[in-house]
């Protein structure tokens, strides 16, 4: 038990850490100042739960009440702005506490959602929510359609894990445990898919529809 | 009466559907994978009324509370990743559709924002944000300019059905007898907007001003 | 007292209005229609206070429960739309009262961040984010970067002047004189840095680095 209760707040924090990275890295390459850097460190770290907390009316968000995760997100934005090719030399073990902290947000999203009321469906994902939200609004920022949207199985491997805490908390098995098997779930489908290269299927086409599926083909009525 | 309570949950999933289509089209358009369909699906469909519910502190929306609204929009989206030409085939009714779920979308939006204590102006605005949330939403994933900030009378069209509403409500006339005018008045106008043509006037400018007008023109300081 | 009793609402509809211009200066230099100049103008006006007031709970904001607000920003966007090149000639002007609208809107967010029980550090960037929401809201419409984050002083200036207020709150000194004080600091930041073209640190990259600095070389797991 006194495990756990050190190993949460060092995923929590290490999961913020990871992804204010992955914002520091897209906007030092987009060559934005020193503080567009930290504003995408900081949302990137912590947009998923923010977004999660105003949507299930937990406001202000944890992300804004407690200090910690502003300065942890602050940290890695400065970092990634005085040590660029030390953090870019570390590409791999970053994708691998990326998942690592993927795997925690899913799953602790999930079970703030189920704390709040939320149905089974929804507090799954809200967890997915929780993980993903993070990167979706740093490309929404950097203009840049959601790279979430279009790649390997990032978002299905936190949905994974996120269902795992809420199908456990309908059989009545204790949060800890659904938790451990969620996260290494959601780890596992990660590390799989990046070491693999899996992806998921994109919609097929005769080869008459893909010359039509472009832009112009939108019905966009509103 | 017993027709309205058939005829109102038939508008508000039959828009969420149609709503949902056009976010899936545009989706496999972009090459989106299955997830990214889905969720373009869900926030074409649902992020109106998500964002008005919000505003007005009704959380958690009736979007991610009731499930039905992610079942039509999942479906919306699956029917889109197998079936995309005939989808496409089906361009006119869905417009058709489409305009009858904004009509509902912007006149039951406006309700629920009269009974969350707005005033008659923000409720109508409210009501107006419900019917085109979801394709602002969706054009903002996908890094482009929401359709409906440059195009034909899409948001004027929810606007005015949401108005008839809000004056309703202030002269005692009951909700569904407004609600019927205001919902006609939209459907009518998008009706007409699209048969004709009809658009709203862009800035008049001199050949010189237009010369100047292009984004470097802004007075950006924030 | 009584002064500042007419002051401060001069400052924040003042403030309004100047954002709302600049957001409708952006659509018209789009060729968006007259209802996307008027949603430009009403987000780039409100929108900060809105995102503030969302994340600490008080909704509905006060940019949708006071319809003076709307009304402020859709003048400006009228008196654009109608008269684009006179709004052009002002540029220098409204530059100027931009400034002091940052710095009303920066105090006045940190207060009410303050306020509502928000720790001093998060109540210092919520003032910031008051300040500043607008035009990012408003670069996010257009799909673009927010300029706020590649650019001179702006967002820096806004989080002084808050801070200012914040510490202010701290030591016990009246809100009338902190507000002041750091209204002055932000609007002296801004008028120095328009004036001298300040501009914060991009991050320093050795040539091979440099090489390397695209968005193809982000380490987006998410």
């Amino acid at each position: 038990m006194a495990t756990v209760q050190l190993f949460v707040p060092i995923l929590d924090l290490g999961g913020t850490f990871v992804f204010a990275i992955s914002g520091a890295v897209a906007a030092v390459n987009r060559r934005l100042d020193i503080f567009g850097i930290l504003v995408l460190s900081f949302v990137t770290g912590n947009f998923g739960g923010i977004a999660r907390d105003v949507l299930i009316g937990a406001v202000p968000p944890a992300a804004l009440s407690e200090i910690r995760y502003l300065l942890v997100s602050v940290i890695a934005g400065l970092i990634t702005f005085f040590w660029y090719s030390g953090v870019d030399r570390l590409r791999s073990p970053v994708l691998l506490f990326d998942a690592a902290g993927l795997a925690f947000f899913a799953v602790a999203g999930a079970q703030k959602a189920i704390e709040f009321g939320l149905s089974p469906v929804m507090a799954a994902l809200l967890g997915m929510l929780t993980g993903i939200g993070g990167g979706v609004t740093r490309d929404v920022l950097l203009a840049e359609i959601p790279h979430v949207l279009r790649s390997d199985l990032y978002a299905v491997a936190a949905l994974a894990g996120a269902s795992i805490v809420v199908v456990g908390d309908m059989l009545g098995i204790s949060y800890e445990v659904s938790a451990l098997i969620g996260g290494a779930l959601c780890f596992g489908l990660r590390f799989m898919a990046i070491r693999h290269g899996w992806n998921l299927p994109i919609a097929h086409l005769s080869a008459q529809a893909r010359a039509g599926t472009d832009p112009s083909n939108d019905i966009k009525s509103n």
